[in-house]
């Protein structure tokens, strides 16, 4: 749901799948994309740490990107990932984004070295910024530090919020620490703070923040969204812990390729196991293992994951 | 000096100049490359972690390396740095470098994903390697744990070394563990070892191995230099110590905009202290203080660093 043109609900950083020469498989890609508009994702932030969007360079997430407007999928649903470590890498993704109206763009801070300053990192974010003025795209930070290693403090991102107050708007918060979360939510009011996991999707909207945008949502986006639509009623909790289960159970693999292999094992469709290097698809043992995990918590992949492998059966077919 | 065509002696990951603007400084950075081949450097690692590299992205980094050709550079004495996070970027990088001749290329391993498997790191240098096949190329592995987090371990040098005997051919080891230097060395013989520090160049060579590849060369190649040329005589651990000196002086500061100072400093012409963000340059306090140091040390950066201080002074005039 969109209030105001910005986002806000459950947005999806959705895998994206390979060809078996590792290629990126558009067709694979949008329906995966579509499936997840179909089950309520309120945004899909295509190329996340999820998506594989730093296995994948700025020509092909672009030509990706290009693909998925000319197939229908609304430009204002689309929170692209825009990380890169060169300012130059930056400006032409941000810029590429805002020319095709994008809802947003969910930006990194530059993650090669280690330990630099906050005035380093608000240099950076001002410098593509000023490179891409004009373009009313709205900025999201990403902080995810058990990855990138750098981050957003609370500090910086009151800095950049009071110098660019009509371009950065929000932030995904995957510190995996709720105090953070709060801490910004608080301190920032009117600016849109999403979790990272929907483990904290109920804290989140209690403390007043705007929702959260997980990695699950490849494939829980219907149970996640539930608890959205629901935070203000009683079932809220049992919402919360069962989408906490399924998570649980899928964050004892690798993320990724589980993801990927939940996604093969419903669909039927092996290809959707390949992910690019350095990750490493789940081997058939942990593959079964997780599937049986799962099956034992009834839990089922959303509808349109599901329907994705039926239509691929009956092209076949 | 070139030996079977294989780089070893004292290679430099030069330091990268911007404009105002941080775009590249196309004229300053050939003018330091040249300076540093008349000083004796026996090689340039342009696009190393002391170059800014990851701060650039690939169609910059390409076109400031075709410009230093045009300009008479010899691609023979070119080990540029081809590392990005997406396989994609990297082959590009590589492709381009093969083509244009260059005597090797020095490749990071992906450094967004942490704690990924050898297995996934073996499977991404063999994924760029296939698609480079044919080029000829000499690729040295760049092992920079401080920094990139992820890096080789002997026991992965060993299985790539053994899979691409042909393409495999050395190594920038940067860990700061001369341990590790040694062990890469006696494991793999024939395998050309480059420490990542002149700290360590003595020992290096004692062990059999190649040389070095540091940072300080941008300001130093005459003080390493010596080393390399005398490490078998009486004055070698005297010139070690000297150098070690010097180095421990640039290293109490944030070493990148350190070299910059000194640079912008020994030439007169402050345009040198510009540095991309996240990293920012050295304040006045700060650049006073390392130049004195310096001084009390006795140092002098290296002739031709001093020398294109005076033709842009006697263009200017």
């Amino acid at each position: 749901m969109l209030v105001d043109q910005r986002f806000e609900g459950v947005l999806v950083p959705v895998v994206t799948p390979f060809a078996p020469d590792l290629s990126p498989d558009a067709g694979r890609f949008l329906a995966l994309c579509q499936a997840l508009i179909a089950d309520g994702a309120d945004g899909l932030a295509i190329f996340g740490t999820t998506s594989e969007a730093n296995s994948i360079g700025a020509v092909e997430r672009m030509a990706l990107l290009e693909m998925l407007l000319e197939n229908g999928v609304p430009a204002r649903l689309l929170m692209p990932g825009v990380g890169a470590t060169a300012m130059d890498d930056v400006v032409r993704l941000m810029r590429h984004a805002a020319q095709l109206g994008c809802g947003g763009a969910l930006l990194l801070p530059p993650f090669y070295y280690k330990g630099v300053s906050d005035d380093g990192l608000f240099d950076f974010v001002a410098a593509v910024l000023s490179r891409t003025e004009g373009s009313k795209l709205d900025v999201y930070l990403y902080h995810i530090p058990p990855v990138a290693q750098v981050g957003f403090s609370p500090d910086l991102v009151g800095r950049l919020i009071d110098a660019f107050p009509d371009r950065i708007v929000g932030l995904k918060d995957s510190s995996g620490d709720f105090t953070n979360t709060r801490t910004l939510i608080e301190r920032f009011p009117g600016f849109r703070v999403f979790s990272g996991s929907e483990v904290f999707l109920l804290d989140t909207l209690r403390a007043g923040g705007a929702g959260c945008i997980t990695a699950t949502g490849s494939v829980n986006i219907t149970g996640i969204r539930q608890i959205y639509s629901q935070w203000r009623s009683d079932s809220a909790v049992e919402l919360q812990q069962r989408a906490a289960a399924i998570r649980s159970i899928i964050q004892s693999y690798p993320v990724i390729p589980a993801l990927k292999a939940i996604i093969a094992n419903s669909t039927g469709d092996p290809a959707w196991r390949t992910v690019r290097p350095p990750l490493q698809p789940l081997d058939e043992a942990q593959s079964n293992a997780l599937i049986n995990e799962l099956k034992a918590a009834h839990f089922q992949p959303s509808s349109g994951v599901i329907a994705m492998g039926r239509k691929a059966e009956a092209a076949a077919g």
